[in-house]
């Protein structure tokens, strides 16, 4: 078996956020779904910078605010992702590697530019989302180093590389050679509209075991499922034998495994600033939980104090330690 | 007359901040002047930024922060500015004009990239600044509309134009076109170690009218006049014969216009989170209330709101309504 280099290896689309407050109006005028991610492209991309406020630029993609969390609780970590050689992948590559986090897949010198998200955060702390893709569509199987994969504990996958298309293939190739080594391989299903566009190819993932361990928050959830109620697609979820956990916001987690169902209460926030990475933050307090070999339930708080931490600043990664506040909830890691 | 279609028109190098947190032994290590500002080439900016944590980017400048004050106020404000037309340059130009400010500076098509200043926050709320000027060394003469200087109230200048060579050509002219449409002219001394760069041109601007006024902080008017003692240093400056405004961080200001110093306390703050752009905000306010009329004291009230806005959250322009604020603070603009 390879030594173990990494707790979590992560593979997503590299993007940098563009954030700026809107007011609900804004969303209204511009067709936009709120709360929710719209693929976009780049004149849709150009129109909507052109209409929004001032903005901060700082490095986001789901899967990549999940392994700089994992490595804010000091865990080891490693990121594949496309960037292209331009001034945003420079700052993508410098913000994920000083936050400790191998990256060392190679920038795209031509083609499309780094990928961007553009975020309207209105005034309850709401963010709706808007990605141009980008250069992250230019992930390839060739991307993955077996090798990286091969010594992780945990390889997470993130619902939306089944957008570019040849990421899917990166995916897949990375879950197999985790497999063999050994390794567990895990799923966030991203979006509940992310759900919509690959639900079949998502539940073919779960059901011939290709996820070990799959994140959903109760909208992805109940749009897997194709149900309205939750205690339908709760039950569903058992069926389907794998570690399952489901966020559900200010009411917690629900882990899902076979027949047992824990329910781990949300950590207290003073304020609710932007909801941006909340459940990218929950992954990453789980994750490390599980690889260090924690209960289910510790991972769970992990997951919690992670998210509380992230949704009460502007920004998808954390600004703090994660491994002090886990000290100081007596979780130490 | 040429007709007021302006309240403030700024003119400032064209910079992105790239801001991240730091604890002071990084500082040291760097062999940075805390609480400074200093200069740096294409090399030195590589190795800052590579030794630096995760950093979010934000459009920023002296200049640039206090006219997108004077906008956030409600004034009818422009901007002259010189960025390259690359992705910094772009956020930079969305930025400023999403904050309701007129910017037609060209960007240039080549030479060196746009500027960005790598700005250390330490935990005490303290940042330390390092720019590289880019793209804003090349600001030219040229670069200066006539008719929008001429229909402005006041023309707002920073010492640190005196740093790239042509810019103080265009500052120069803009003085002279102000005057010569009988509007004022205002500067603000930027930073200790730019007047102890440029010491005996800035006396002589003051001198010989260029100026009409003036703001500075403490460290900033005893470096002007060569002396430790700040009596020494306002007798100095009464002698000028020049509106000026000294700002004392958390003591206020000081008011100055000949015989006459009139001192206003600084707004309560909660925390001071990051004092990046308090001076620039701070003549924000100042600038609004004197192109509106408002008495000095007034002026310097709604100066010190801004700056207290700003210092509580990271980042160097307001991030609600300075309108707002000083309506809630019984003065209205």
């Amino acid at each position: 078996m390879t030594a173990l280099r990494y707790d979590v290896l992560g593979i997503g689309n590299a993007i940098v956020d563009v954030i700026a407050k809107a007011e609900d109006d804004f969303l209204v005028k511009q067709g936009m779904n709120k709360g929710g991610m719209a693929l976009i492209d780049e004149q849709r991309a150009q129109a909507i910078y052109d209409a929004m406020g001032p903005a901060t630029e700082s490095s986001g993609g789901s899967a990549a605010n999940t392994i700089v969390g994992c490595a804010s609780f000091g865990a080891r970590t490693a990121f594949v992702g496309k960037v292209k050689d331009d001034e945003l992948g420079g700052a993508f590559a410098h913000d994920i590697r000083a936050a400790n986090v191998a990256f060392a897949t190679a920038p795209a010198s031509e083609g499309p530019s780094t990928a961007r998200c553009y975020i309207l955060v209105t005034p309850d702390g709401e963010r709706t989302m808007n990605t141009y893709l980008g250069a992250a569509q230019d992930l390839h199987p060739n991307d993955i180093d077996a090798d990286a994969v091969a010594s992780s504990s945990i390889v997470y996958l993130e619902g939306y590389l089944w957008d570019p298309p040849k990421a899917k293939e990166a995916f897949l190739k990375a879950a197999d050679i985790a497999h063999k080594a050994g390794r567990k391989v895990a799923l966030t299903l991203s979006d509940s509209f992310c759900v919509g566009r690959y639900r079949d190819e998502f539940l073919k993932l779960i059901r011939d075991k290709t996820v070990d361990i799959l994140f959903a928050n109760e909208s992805e959830l109940l749009s897997l499922y194709e149900t309205s109620d939750f205690d339908t697609a709760a039950k569903a979820l058992q069926m389907e034998s794998r570690l399952s956990v489901v966020t559900r916001s200010e009411k917690g987690c629900a882990v899902v495994q076979g027949d047992k169902i824990e329910l781990v209460p949300a950590a207290k926030i003073d304020r609710l600033v932007d909801a941006t990475g909340a459940g990218d933050l929950f992954a990453a307090g789980f994750l490390v939980g599980h690889a260090r070999g924690k209960d289910n339930v510790t991972a769970a708080k992990l997951g919690a104090i992670a998210a509380a931490e992230v949704i009460q600043h502007v920004g998808a990664r954390p600004a703090v330690s994660l491994k002090d506040l886990a000290g100081q909830a007596g979780l130490p890691i």
